[in-house]
């Protein structure tokens, strides 16, 4: 296992000299399967994609269901099969950026595998990780799943319009985040209703302009 | 990788030979992080343990949280932490039993870590699956994720209260789980509202019997 990582992060560092050679931004999306990073993504090119040059690498174990959803928003996307694999590895995104045009890219963003588990143990290269946890998952997955959540820079905070029917503590949620990791954004969203994306897009945004 | 699924493999089969030496049935119950496979236990074992002498191994990364939910219903548990493991394995289980009296037990319930990719991988020796997959997550998942669902000998769409306020096809979803696994047991259950759960534990029950 510690030589997988080994080699994996040297893959990882090429992959984040080869990013900020060529002047973009990559973030790498994670959370459970089904907490809505893919129509999330869907919501926020809509609002970015005449703002900034944004492009998307679908990582999936089976299936292209995602990236076509993904190309429908008009922006490039790669798909990953996996074939059954649990995460996203540096040479996987290695191998994919070969077929797009970094340099004319401000923000490339990689959607990993749904798994609150092992993509949160693989550097790809990004800048930052950002992590999707779903009102239904439950509040006692931050403290349940720490890794994930310390390595991320943002957690979003989605189904945000299900709250009333379920018995997720905002307030405890909270508390186990900052207390996992003090300086996470987070944010609270609901796509279906469009709460809180205007927040998460700027900030998106904020991280490009840098 | 190999290695370990054959190590993993031979105490497996050890595993259901001392399950089968000692008249105990073996479920190995998975899902997403969130999915509802602790509530969905807690109400099985409400109904259930009046009948028959259950057990039960929580599996997580870190915390005792599931293990103490489950002890308030007055069953014996067994709490294995993986230090951040993404599932379970065959010696895992068997070291947890030495803890428990199996010949007294009708049945055992494994409550794997949440994750619908690499616990599917695994044996440990249970004598079937079944797979805990919330309305929430999205109707896509089955052929997202089909390894987990060709294992199982039962799918659990829980959360199905939930169904008006998501675009979760019902139809859909049974026709991906049946083409992927034509004899799969399907439920629908709401632990909130106490929907299925008489079919779900009857079929227990019935796998118990056998």
């Amino acid at each position: 296992m510690k030589n997988i990582l080994g080699a994996n992060d040297e893959v990882a560092a090429l992959n984040r000299q080869m990013f900020a050679e060529r002047g973009v931004i990559v973030m790498n999306l994670l959370g459970s399967p089904g907490s809505g990073k893919t129509t999330l993504l869907e919501k926020t090119l809509a609002r970015l994609a005449d703002k900034i040059k944004i492009a998307v690498i679908e990582g999936d174990l089976f299936t292209a269901k995602d990236a076509e959803r993904i190309e429908r928003a008009g922006v490039d996307v790669i798909q990953i099969n996996t074939a059954g694999g649990c995460h996203l590895d540096a040479p996987m995104i290695q191998k994919a950026c070969a077929a797009l045009n970094l340099a004319e890219l401000d923000l490339l963003i990689v959607e990993n595998v749904g798994n609150l588990v092992c993509p949160a143990e693989f550097d790809i290269g990004e800048n930052f990780k950002a992590t999707v946890l779903s009102i239904t998952e439950g509040d006692d997955k931050p403290l349940k799943y720490p890794l994930i959540f310390k390595e991320s820079a943002a957690v979003v905070l989605n189904k945000i319009d299900l709250l009333e029917f379920t018995n997720f503590d905002l307030k405890s949620a909270r508390e186990d985040l900052t207390t996992l990791n003090p300086p996470i954004k987070i944010f609270e969203t609901s796509c279906t209703r469009g709460t809180g994306l205007d927040d998460w897009t700027a900030w998106l945004l904020s991280k490009v302009a840098k």
